[in-house]
């Protein structure tokens, strides 16, 4: 049992840029067309609501966009359908949710190789002519903006391709290419509207400072258009694999950030770009679709001490991914197969998804801000927190944090949701019902009504002036809490005590 | 910290008659045509599923069914109207519930005189004449047999009025007037059509036994139809008032059940009506819509004693009522007023709710039965039970429950459900919130969030060919338990194991 | 067949103001509870849309909203409840509707009398005790504030009492006593908030010049507050009853309107309250709830000609009622008995229905408008028309109303959708059914399927700069037309004349 | 204007198998998956209910039932994945609509070759290994049983391959290779369960008599299992291609029915055989997804032709298909492509999605046929009919029929729906409106708004113990009408005719 003690003391401002909300990653876009897929990303929206979504294969061969077929003279040309694009933005729209535009994989009427990544064989050649990779992103972005209206398409932000520095998503990783690419890409959206945002490399960890700095000299060389800078961010060791299955360690988390604020760096390092919006377009524990860690309440809790700080480098961070509808590696054996997702298949949230829910309650100003807990004041005077437990995985034991409020007078109400091992673990309770592959209707209905916060409330006095009050935190706890004022008025004759004393 | 040994001894037969589901009560007819009624009912429906519905108010006023007109010739005529009847039955039947009908009040077209029950109005005086009366029922039978089909309507059962016993639901409690409306309303539903069953006294515990035996004699010298016996019953001591409240101490549970024993020793004295079925047509802890006692855990574990053994001598026990719609003494002030319902007003399950939703997962043969616990074999194999704790209310001690199960071999999955005052007690989530006379949508959010049961598992070997685990219950409780064998087929691949320890 | 020729000239600037979606009527607050009255707005808010709702009964007993008791002393007191009231406010504002505040009738714990009217009893007598009225009204407005937010209630107007001039709505039509009524509401209002607008006398065709000039002047000399004036207006002869029934032959038109503007002239005379706002918070053709008329397409035909004008002189113009979920004479016994509402009960359209739903469509500016006709160009530039025909109805004529559009160029898509005794009537229908007082749900089903305009479509193409066409009016016939121009883009190697050839 | 006299003679028995509900056709299985496709098939299933689905592609690749890997041993293994077979299950058996299973296309993990057919490269080769083949089955069977029960499944009809006499589907249209393959697939069938039923050979019309022949007798020969014959119906000249199109003349329907009935001898010709259900598990005018004679009125009334008379000598009929979420040739550029559905995208009813609802209702016994019109005599007694037009496409001309019922007496009531090119002809409209490839949300309401019958009514009264009536069938028209006995009961008061007449 470890003491930590927060005490809260007015006046105090506390650095927290709470972005939670700002973007979500998803699977390939034709996935979007999915009854499951919906209805996954509708809980998310209903409990959490993101404002953008950013995923691959907006121009795969499965989205139908772009196709080549030979004129009555037999010359090649090339068109356009927008039948599956304008049916997955709908179904998007309709969830209140935008498109980070990810400009990618290459059509197979266009490209000029064959080598492909995934499942789903994305095609990762450039172009075979830049002019054809233009006219693609110009009728896509004047098609959205006939359908969906100029001010709104204005708000929908464009990266060039992914992971370029990969060989696996950009072929030979070929950086001079990737610039090549961008600089067309970047010139075809601008002469669309001058107005449309647009940015890169979306790199990840590989050789990442050397492709971040190369790529902000050529921007700046060629002057190029850059509205802002993308990055990933993953923190495992590398896995084991076993089976349809690969395991992995987490990082050291001050190691994981020094990795960001060295790119912060980079960037303010140029006077051309410094203080540009850094987004994180892709950030997790692991870096693959298969991996349990996903599923689990350490992976809640380790995402609580990310999500409290990405904000103080980052424009935004997008949690890669908000379901498991997914298919980069086939298509999941089991539902809890360690897939990205916020969302269990089923519609079964998992312990992450209640830390994006807690987190998205911070709205106002920090007040409080440390290892194990975040905590802000709201406009109407109520205190809210998040407190988290990522370190006592293999000890057991729990942490009890107390929480101290000089300067209280009278009732308050305070109500807390507990995500942990006990109260919220669907991974535990699926594998406690002897890991089915396929869920019976009676158990998925049982997992859904388990996997949520335990909410429990107390009615606490303030004494000398001073409120305090213990929560605590069990192994790879995430908790919420509420704390108000309350302002008593019982109803005439009302009188809880004689009721739960039992008095007639 | 009491123990509590259960032992299931494979082949032990226990005698339990579940007939949990088949009727509930509720507030009078016309408020069937409200929106939160029918709300509050499709959510007793979905979780609970009841076969009856039986209500007061049929024949009242606001129903329109009855009206008085002059004819052309100024001669006095009655005329009939279903408007507002066929709404109500279609909301019912819509919900897979059937009415239990309980023919009146008294319209105001056919009533003797001006006494009224109820903030409503329900006149409770005989009718100026019977053959009126009689055509009354025939109509409405025959309409609704033309509407909902002669098969369906001969199965919705037909109660002859509400407490006669009692002066204010029967004028003057007049016995022999009473009887002589049964006379005539048993005649006019065998009328309708022979095959409709019939029954009454639908007394309450007020000079019970002689009613009920002057009754039977009466039906019996008479040859009138009766099909079936009704009785009510309520469990508390006299109430005391405050403002618009009233508290309540419960009684004795044995001297509780020792009343309805007198009344099946009465019926089957009779050799006439033996082993007739008797429905208990009203039940619950309070008679009063203003006792906060209904809103306690203690009510739903008070309840579970009830449950488990009502059946041994009813054919059925409908408990007063599903909902907080209702109006017997105006209109409510606050969601927790201590309504009869088992959902308070704005859909928030009451602890009681989970009680009837429990006992409803009781299917199949009885295998153990005592004060506070009785567990069933489904055809499944697998145990279900639920245990309760309704005596340590004012100790605070909780009482630990060991089960165990000789012969049982390899691995088990038990998943338990807890409704206690810890984990699913909304009135005190409401009263820490200040007790607010009107929710704000997040106070009612929360208090919907909360009040529900806390689900944990938990996997369990068998040691020497036994299995054993205990169940603590708190204050109040309500705890559901289900046991399988687990048949583990774990995934290419996957070990939990391996997750939970966070190897690589 | 008559001839009526529409010449659309560039640039023609007519009046119209077009606020045909201010305001709806509705029966009394209480049947607001209603799941089919909720059911039935539901439906006229998703086809129509209206912004407020006015009707009686807000502190009639049945809404509970004031009761007097006596406190521990035996002294008389008064408490307020807001159960009901909240229910119906929060039912209106989910389905997008705010109330149009109609303070009345009494509460029977403040009345002087026992006076009511309607079939649900309204009390019609002024208050014992004028404070007692105003803490009442500040007690509900404060309440509101405090529920739905300070800016969000002050979008209500407040309108003082219903049809004081008539002795049944108010005790002996006493003048005076209204005056005083006012006057303390009014400031009752303002006391709450300054911005809160008032307005009276809500007076319906019954002396209402007097009454008006009387009210103005006491208003001025009482230097009372007053933002708006009201009025009634209904449009029938004397009707004649039989059975459940009422029937009414329309009065003429233009001296309907010549009423109105008397009123209008009356306002303007007051250098006080020239230019003020005119509502009419009730129109309609006949003003009782079981006449005919209202279920038949003649009301439709005849309700275009008021919205086409209602606008010129009034602020706005509330049609009396949105639904038939309606009790002021007793509960209807049939579907079709000649309600107000623009929906039967079940949910079936009425032909009115479609004539508020097609002038909601009239945005832009109004390029024509005479006795059977009125037409917009909307911002986007196509054109919009409402026609009708209310003259026809014995001589079982049609009209052709033959339009023109000098200065046309190229290709148009025309739509109509066409409201008539063929296309859309379902009084016929059921009547044809054989007039059933209930609804089987296959007969229902059909009613709802044939109650809707037939639309139909056609591609037009200029001639020598000009485009014509002709619309058939049938007698009491509503028709909407959109003419549009039309961008054709064939798919490559479409061709809708060789499907339509069926060549191959 | 040509006249056709319909007399309904008493006691008249007219052969008419109505099965027109028991199987409709489905794309691949992979797109039920899909949201948009899972909304069409509600919209099919509430309006018309089939009873069974089937289509292509359930061993497909896409599906990813069937994986082969390398153990830990390096040898190679085949796996199951039952993920999404049980998501599409779940979602039609969630809409009542149960699997008509056909088994195909191969899997690559078990494919001998790399040939494929359509866009979505379904594998048309044998397997390499009959037995992986028959384990495949077995896996696949047994799953669904443990998952929706024996008794569910066994009521799942097995069909074997898709079209094994054209090559494109079936490697060289290898004759003794599918013999094979259906002997290995009956037995793996049986295997499972005895009671499953299974047959082919699912022939088109290409060499199809020889085709049967030989199957039949190599089934014979080999006493395999065959429990029913299929085979598939098109009735189309050969289409001529334009662009995305293919435009196509439909056959003579005599010389249509011939080719079915020359089936139905040769299977009869077998004494193992004769008699044996012959289920046509395709069929529709146009076998190929782009043919814009699928969205036509014309279609609509040819296939009533088809559906009064198909059942005469097949078990079931099965139409090719349901919606047009269908993926054979590439994803369709605009609403209206020609595709197969009776519902275009966006969730538009197409003509002929009223044919099948209207033949929906005729349930009973049939007392009029003839090659325009089909007309039964329900068990309540009212006459339903549907009356079709496929004669008069290209003259304009309309067909009257006048219906003559002999024996009848007192008032009728007569309600028609009518679809045609005027009133239900989403085509012409989406042409009026310029043929958008992509529709706005106004566009899309605007269709559905107009794709759906015209209904009216007539109140009938018989004349000298006779009743007749005209209807008139204009080109392409199909009518549903329903004729049945009034038993008017106006209610107290109520007068039509004065309603109508406008007196009061």
């Amino acid at each position: 049992m470890t003491d930590h003690i927060v005490k809260i003391l007015e006046g105090t401002k506390v650095p927290f840029r709470n972005n939670v909300d700002y973007c979500i990653g998803t699977g390939r876009m034709g996935l979007a067309l999915h009854k499951e897929y919906m209805a996954q990303l509708a809980l998310v929206q209903d409990a959490i609501g993101f404002s953008y979504i950013r995923g691959h294969g907006l121009f795969s061969d499965d989205m139908a966009l772009c196709r080549g077929y030979k004129d009555e003279n037999g010359e090649p040309r090339i068109e356009y359908n927008f039948t599956y694009i304008d049916m997955v933005m709908d179904n998007y729209l309709a969830l209140g949710i935008r498109p980070f535009l990810e400009l990618g994989f290459m059509p197979s009427a266009l490209a000029s190789g064959e080598q492909t990544v995934f499942y789903w064989k994305g095609n990762v050649t450039p172009p075979r002519d830049y002019e054809q990779w233009k006219d693609l992103i110009k009728a896509l972005l004047s098609h959205l903006i006939e359908r969906y209206g100029r001010e709104e398409v204005l708000t929908w932000p464009v990266e060039v391709w992914n992971e370029p520095n990969l060989a696996g998503f950009w072929k030979d990783a070929d950086m001079d290419e990737y610039f090549r690419l961008y600089g067309h890409s970047a010139h075809a959206v601008k002469e669309v509207d001058e107005r449309l945002r647009v940015g890169g490399p979306a790199i990840c960890g590989v050789d990442d400072q050397r492709w971040l700095r190369m790529f902000l000299e050529y921007v700046r060389d060629h002057k190029l258009p850059l509205d802002f800078v993308t990055r990933h961010h993953y923190t495992i060791e590398p896995p084991r694999r076993a089976g349809h299955y690969a395991y992995a360690k987490l990082h050291d988390v001050e190691e994981s950030f020094e990795v960001l604020e060295a790119s912060r760096r980079i960037v303010d390092g140029y006077p051309e770009f410094a203080g540009m919006d850094i987004h994180i377009t892709e950030f997790n524990t692991a870096y693959i679709p298969d991996c349990p860690l996903h599923d689990t309440n350490l992976n809640a809790a380790f995402i609580a001490t990310l999500l409290s700080r990405l904000g103080d480098s980052h424009a935004s961070y997008s949690y890669w991914t908000f379901g498991d509808v997914f298919e980069e590696k086939d298509v999941p054996f089991t539902p809890f197969h360690g897939g990205f997702g916020l969302v269990a298949n089923g519609g079964i949230p998992k312990p992450t998804f209640w830390t994006f829910a807690f987190f998205k309650e911070l709205e106002g100003a920090c007040v409080h801000r440390d290892s194990r807990a975040i905590i802000v004041k709201t406009a109407a005077g109520a205190y809210r927190g998040v407190l988290w437990n990522a370190d006592t995985a293999y000890t057991g034991e729990s942490v009890t944090v107390s929480v101290e409020l000089p300067g209280a007078e009278g009732e308050y109400f305070l109500v807390t949701r507990t995500v942990d091992e006990e109260t919220c673990n669907p991974l535990k309770l699926w594998h406690d019902m002897g890991e089915p592959s396929h869920l019976m209707p009676g158990q998925l209905a049982l997992l859904k009504e388990h996997a949520r916060p335990l909410v429990t409330s107390k009615t606490l006095m303030s004494e000398d002036g001073e409120l305090s009050f213990d929560l605590v935190l069990k192994p790879n706890a995430v908790v919420y809490f509420e704390l108000s004022e309350v302002v008593r008025k019982s109803d005439r004759g009302y009188s809880y005590e004689r009721v739960i004393q039992g008095e007639n």
